[in-house]
């Protein structure tokens, strides 16, 4: 069961080329660890949802999105905040995907993270996620809480996390996803 | 001063045809108290937002929007609950219209209100949007608190509120808003 | 595993003696599914939080609820809701309870239930509560989320819940908690 | 209009003697602009809220702290952040002085503050509260949002604010508050 590898669906709430979710989405694909592998899914190409669209049947890119995330054994949220909440590119990607028949979240470990230039780091976006996960029925987990802030002094000009500390953060916050998820997917125990 | 008139903009989360929230803000438009005009804002043609479109000049739609809303003398947001928060497609026009130069939500008077199917009709997307409108430093009235539950039965077929304690509701939303426009608008007193 | 009986402690977040949340926890104990037991703790006779206090060494009625919640398999809050958040007296008693060195809800699974006499009945208080839950490192279920409204028409004068909806209700949400405690505490299977 | 002087009530959510957030109480104190009085109240001798001794008629410690609101022209909240929220000591204060027949911060503007010895200094806790001040019907200001963080690197022992930016931060907090006070209590002007 442990053995068994987890996949991951990253998303990016940020479409700017030189994004520093992009990138820390991008360093936290290169620092899973053994046994996890993270793959990343565009937001960018959605319409904005439209009921009328979905009764039509969803576009092939809301497809795409509901399938990989349907796939997946967990989910990566890597946020920037506008406005003290996530972008609305995400949640609108979240909206499309929350539709029914199946909804891809539920009961699906989340880990959350998020950069920005300021101080406080995308703390106020992180916890608007975080009822929208209760709606989604997801289960993210509480710590590490990772909040990069000044994000400025933590990324090279080509993108690459150089901040250790940093790396050690999402490192951690991958670690306690993994566990997570394992310790979800266990079978329960049988009744004696 | 009191007898100015006051542009409102009224923006709807929703781009259903046959939407409740377009619903609500249209019988906004017919409830409105003398003196009061309420025009809406279209949100639905907005590209998503992406600061390299923003850095190259926001696009024709978003310049309409942010035109529509700094002549504005206060906002009404009509807003359906998704996933616990408000939709993509609102969010998004709010993170285009805040960007600087001008932010034409700063000091503005704002009325929310929402429309639903279900029971609690818009509660927590009402807090969220709140939170947001700190960051965007304007004045939302606290009473009374418009969330139609079971718009269904509230509204006809062809779209009109039928309910005469919704439209009530709405009335007093909007008288509040008027008074509350007047209020933040008067000249401050001289020292004497 | 299965068949080890699950303890859990409720707290009603009313020191009222006709409280409908302490209602709400008895009639809980009464439709605990077979194997969970629910026992109550009192909070009503704590100091209020002080730092001095702590550092002096907690005062009795701390550390018996310390203890009591240390031991518990889960915990169970039912809360009114007061000002759109908790009431003082249940968040000062987490407040007692959560501080150094052992930190009793820390990877608890927990249930959240309310009663009011209006119509929202408790949801705002709960979702702060949920944001609460993120710091504890507490595994709070998302479903269902029992929100009894109008809570005079289901309980009769004696304090005894009537209504056979608001009874399955919390019947779902014990159950979910039971599967959700089993769930967490299932040993990690091993690696093979 | 103007010259009148501004009564503020300060509330501090801690009862440690040496409490950050009290000496920022008393800081704000000595740095209110003229025209701004600023007195303390008690919070830390009120029982804990009880509906049945509400019924009873309020205890002492309750009226007075209702009559110094009620006749406060603003309000200044300065708290610590507990478990994400504000204290269950503070909230208590709010539950018992929100309690009809008067509620003393119905229409009365508000400023928040927060200490604390981390990084994001409050943020949390100042969320929540304002959900309450909805509630409540305040009017608290959004800029400047001061929250003091890293506060033991900001005072000195005998708890004086010797952090200049920190004492800009609350001069340039009370300014708004006066400012928003005065811009609230303008009588309307005359319909022409």
């Amino acid at each position: 069961m442990n053995s068994v590898p987890i996949r991951v669906v990253g998303l990016s709430g940020s479409l700017r080329k030189a994004s520093y979710n992009s990138a820390a989405l991008r360093a936290a694909q290169a620092l899973a660890p053994e046994g996890m592998v993270i793959e990343t899914a565009a937001i960018g190409d959605l319409p904005h949802y439209d009921d009328n669209l979905w009764v039509a049947g969803s576009p092939p890119e809301v497809q795409r999105l509901r399938a990989q995330l349907a796939a997946a054994d967990a989910i990566l949220f890597v946020t920037p905040e506008y406005n003290y909440s996530i972008p609305g590119v995400l949640k609108n990607a979240i909206d499309w995907a929350s539709r029914p028949p199946e909804q891809p979240f539920n009961d699906k470990p989340v880990a959350i993270m998020g950069a920005s230039g300021g101080l406080l780091g995308t703390a106020r976006a992180q916890y608007q996620l975080r009822q929208m996960l209760v709606f989604l029925n997801a289960h993210p987990i509480n710590k590490p809480e990772v909040m990069i802030g000044h994000a400025g002094q933590k990324f090279d000009e080509a993108g690459n996390l150089t901040d250790e500390q940093t790396k050690q953060f999402i490192r951690d916050l991958l670690q306690s996803l993994a566990a997570w998820t394992r310790r979800l997917r266990a079978p329960p125990a049988p009744r004696r």
